[in-house]
């Protein structure tokens, strides 16, 4: 009673999907026992750092004593990590004037869209989203007072539809957020896709006087696979920018490190820069963390080992041609999401017969898109490859 | 243009006094020389981590390579460190019923309040605070649709004018918010004043049907001087909430690490801690930094050497003696909030005065509280000592 805010007891009501599959997943390893149950709800890397972060974490701990080891810096970051970082950026991104002034180090790329958001909108600004899309974006939308607005991509393929997005941007449209590689779909959109989006963007912005922003976020940029380009989305528009984190890439997924870079090319780039430092600030996130700051300084350009990954996907690819599931495979970050067998779009019917079959998956309503459902790669391939016949096994059910 | 939100352009036009002293800072001392300036405007704790931070950032980088080694945890944190933390805490707030399960970990005590306000306010909630207060408090209210509510204290003593705060009681006050040992103040709230807040808010949460909430954020409880005691809240009050950092005790500012503790005496508490559990992770904090937790568990109990602070309170005390600038003596964390000299209230005039000697402090009127002007003793001792010239000059011209 009253305990908490209207809002927040809502959303306790009708707790995130993910977080269900969680708590069934921890009753089902009990019941059946941890190797007995076929874990793919959950997008937390199981691969160890990169060996240079356990190196890395010496010196600093060498350095631990000393007056401000661990202290207040800059709210942006050190200024070490933001120029290597700015350097890698400035080449991935293929904008040579990305210096360290563009980025703010963040709490991971959850921590930037946060402070991205709290920085741009007003009550009722519109976020625009191809759907379907990462489950906590909503929340983060809503925290500052603004609406996330889904616009359904291409059945099938997943690609962005254009169309739909210029026919769901209005007045109020302040952000269209966009996630490639895309969780839940795997998806990479191709850069044509993008540069026609950045023309809409551009032709809708004049239109309304005010900025919509490009954010694109991509924690998954490094894992893509068969030799697949993320195309760069700062140069294809100037109110752009982009979010990313090293939870995956580094496996630090715990220790919170990510950055929002904001484009050279945006007029008054500074003035956005002053906002996120300044709501990086307010929010409580102060900084992003010290020691995760100095590992990324000393670890970028290092990786997890990928070919685990693609070794993973080939498993999960023949488990569900098996199965007779069909889904459109992955080009890049670690998930499936493949559709519902048969005629149903019942999705949490089917991740009901799955869980029947201790295979924990999550339905594709928790993503914005009923019909599908997802697949995380983040258990080791003999899970994958023993989990082939419980996929038959409910597929059989449900059809039957 | 429009690059900002309303409520954030806002912000930046009026940008945090702290900040403009910050910036003034690093004017005069590429001026004069690092030397020659008398920083006392900021609180970042300039004293060495504990030795036993640098060895157990040592243990933890040998398991730097394990698998999940800083992959995500529950988002309240390593059960580990909330065990050890609870055990702590339970002595330290009298309240032997505490358990890891009624804390949440957060990055720092500036996250926890961010999550505590998510939680709990509903658009329009008042957040009632004794003024003179710490600067952010009012961002940390207002990113989440509340008000600040601040109420002056007793002038002079600093101590809480409960009369004050029953008058400023509304049916739309939901938290009151103290911090204690005191930023700015240094004072440090008795049993009896707590006592009697606690009946204030019992008798009138039974009024308007709705609990309010009593916070108490402690950063600076470990640091008291001549044996004064810090009472502990939870026991005065059921609807309590103790919120704390390791900032200040382990020098771990950076690395945000800190605690959420709910009074587990608070009727349906486990409401509340699932309320803060979601917002530590929909506000993109997600958790407190993993190596930061670790730390905490390896390290908690040990602390920097407060006799540092001791001395330099003596030498702050020995120099506005000398200047003739009057003041209370802080009972606890590190800092000084005289009053202006002379018959003036004008802080901001005598904060100038001050820089035209090279000597950094922050106005009251930062604080919510004109007359006063904020010293931090985050400087080794011997820049007090060799202040003194400076601040008997800045009078002297002051008054002149």
């Amino acid at each position: 009673m009253h305990t908490l805010s209207t809002q927040v007891a809502g959303y306790i009501e009708h707790s995130s999907w993910i977080r269900r599959m969680f708590e069934a997943g921890m009753v089902l390893k009990k019941k059946y026992g941890q190797e007995n149950v076929y874990d793919f709800s959950l997008g937390n890397p199981d691969l160890a750092p990169p060996a240079i972060v356990g190196q890395a974490l010496h010196q600093i701990a060498d350095t631990a004593t000393n007056a401000f080891a661990f202290g207040y810096m800059p709210n942006a970051g050190y200024l070490d990590t933001r120029k290597v970082l700015a350097a890698y950026l400035a080449k991935e991104q293929e904008t040579p004037a990305l210096g360290p002034e563009h980025l703010v180090l963040t709490c991971g790329a959850a921590g930037g869209l946060n402070g991205l958001f709290r920085a741009v909108l007003d009550p009722g600004d519109e976020v625009v989203c191809p759907a379907p899309y990462f489950v906590e974006y909503g929340f983060y939308v809503e925290n500052h007072g603004g609406k996330l607005c889904p616009v359904p991509s291409h059945p099938g393929s997943y690609e962005l539809d254009l169309a739909g997005i210029a026919a769901a941007l209005t007045a109020k449209t302040r952000v269209v957020l966009i996630n490639s590689p895309n969780n839940p779909t795997g998806q990479v959109y191709s850069g044509q896709e993008l540069e026609q989006l950045g023309q809409l963007l551009e032709r809708h912005s004049k239109k309304t006087g005010r900025p919509v922003y490009l954010v694109s976020d991509e924690p998954y940029r490094f894992l893509v696979y068969d030799g697949v380009q993320v195309p760069p989305v700062l140069p294809l528009y100037a109110h752009s920018v982009v979010i990313g984190s090293f939870s995956k890439s580094l496996s630090l997924a715990g220790e919170r490190v990510g950055y929002v870079a904001v484009n050279p090319a945006m007029p008054d780039c500074a003035t956005l820069l002053g906002g996120l430092v300044l709501t990086n600030r307010i929010l409580g996130f102060v900084n992003a963390p010290a020691i995760g700051q100095r590992l990324l300084g000393a670890a970028l350009g290092h990786g997890v080992d990928l070919s685990v990954y693609e070794r993973r996907r080939a498993a999960m690819a023949a488990v569900l041609d098996a199965a007779e599931i069909s889904y459109v495979m992955p080009k890049g970050a670690f998930y499936f999401f493949p559709q519902v067998p048969g005629t149903s779009t019942d999705d949490t019917a089917f991740v009901k017969a799955l869980m029947d079959q201790q295979v924990l998956a999550v339905p594709g309503s928790g993503f914005g898109c009923p019909g599908g459902f997802r697949l995380a790669l983040c258990v080791p391939e003999d899970v994958i490859l023993r989990s082939g016949d419980a996929f038959k096994r409910a597929v059989s059910a449900f059809l039957a």
